[in-house]
């Protein structure tokens, strides 16, 4: 470990997607990613409640970024200009090892139950959290759903592009996550 | 208990969701539910793994009967007429006493961190299963997420609407559910 120490929440995240890849999420134990990270046990703990709950650091701070950014779109901008201003501030958030991690990320994923249902309940929570956001700027129901649910789609597909895409590519994961969005929006006009 | 016997799956989930409202998830027990319902707990655990897959009971028919509804739209049905189909051909599966268990269920749902990510799971599954479905019709990736999320929706909208509305309207759930449909449909015109 070199003079720079990178932020705990971020060193335990590391860890653990390292461990889960090498020898599977169910397999990994706490007391592991603690020692792979460098901390003990109780340090784990202060930052996170289990290890099912690495996967999903930063919600709450990605749904106040979201929410904000929707908040403090301009008056006129239509729903889903303020669905992007949320996916701009929220990407804010996600850095160069965000987007390393992506893909190991996903792979974890894919191969649990338990981290796929924490996962759902995630996007669950990005959605909530956008739709509250855009009905306080006074957007109807049936349209504040759609716009949050295109914002999840989006910021997944963005996110995934972003990540599994070309490393020289300097566009950052805002880029990625409003083109993904205007593809979103475009798809709606075929859906007849 | 009298002569008509009802599936025992359906028993079960009466039982659990009695069960859950009058003294919540987490204090209740396998043992309990299947008393409750009258059978042994090794029956229970021939119909569902855990307490928690109660709730989601019938999530695999739903998705190969939203799957088979829109497999079987004319070929000329667009992707939300498909999506329209397979939400009329899942409904049939829903009957009186999904109707009633509606609201208690969401209750228990809303109460359980455990049980919202095993509903958002099954979200994630329905959604998959329409994906699926319209992308094997030929409809293009983003058309084919958008048009399933929003079929997704529908289906909740509609539910919600059918088991909370009035229970002398005699429209099932295949109503609630494809005007639920067309509503978000009429929604994404006003995005912006």
């Amino acid at each position: 470990m070199g003079r720079w120490q990178p932020e705990t929440t971020e060193r335990l995240v590391v860890a653990a997607v390292d461990l889960f890849t090498e020898q599977g999420y169910d397999a990994t134990t706490v007391a592991q990613i603690a020692e792979r990270a460098g901390v003990t046990k109780s340090t784990f703990f202060r930052h996170f409640a289990d290890k099912r709950e690495l996967l999903v650091a930063g919600q709450e701070t990605l749904s106040r970024l979201l929410a904000e950014g929707i908040a403090e779109a301009p008056d006129d901008a239509s729903p889903l200009d303020a669905v992007a201003a949320g996916l701009e501030r929220a990407s804010s958030a996600m850095g160069p090892t965000n987007r390393e991690l992506g893909p190991r990320l996903r792979a974890a994923v894919a191969a649990s139950t338990e981290l796929q249902e924490r996962d759902a309940l995630k996007s669950v929570g990005l959605a909530a959290a956008m739709t509250g956001a855009l009905i306080a700027r006074g957007v109807p129901d049936p349209t504040a759903h759609v716009a949050a649910e295109l914002g999840v789609l989006a910021f997944k597909r963005g996110y995934a592009q972003w990540s599994e895409g070309d490393r020289d590519d300097p566009r950052g994961l805002a880029h990625h996550a409003v083109a993904a969005l205007r593809e979103l929006r475009e798809a709606t006009a075929s859906l007849g």
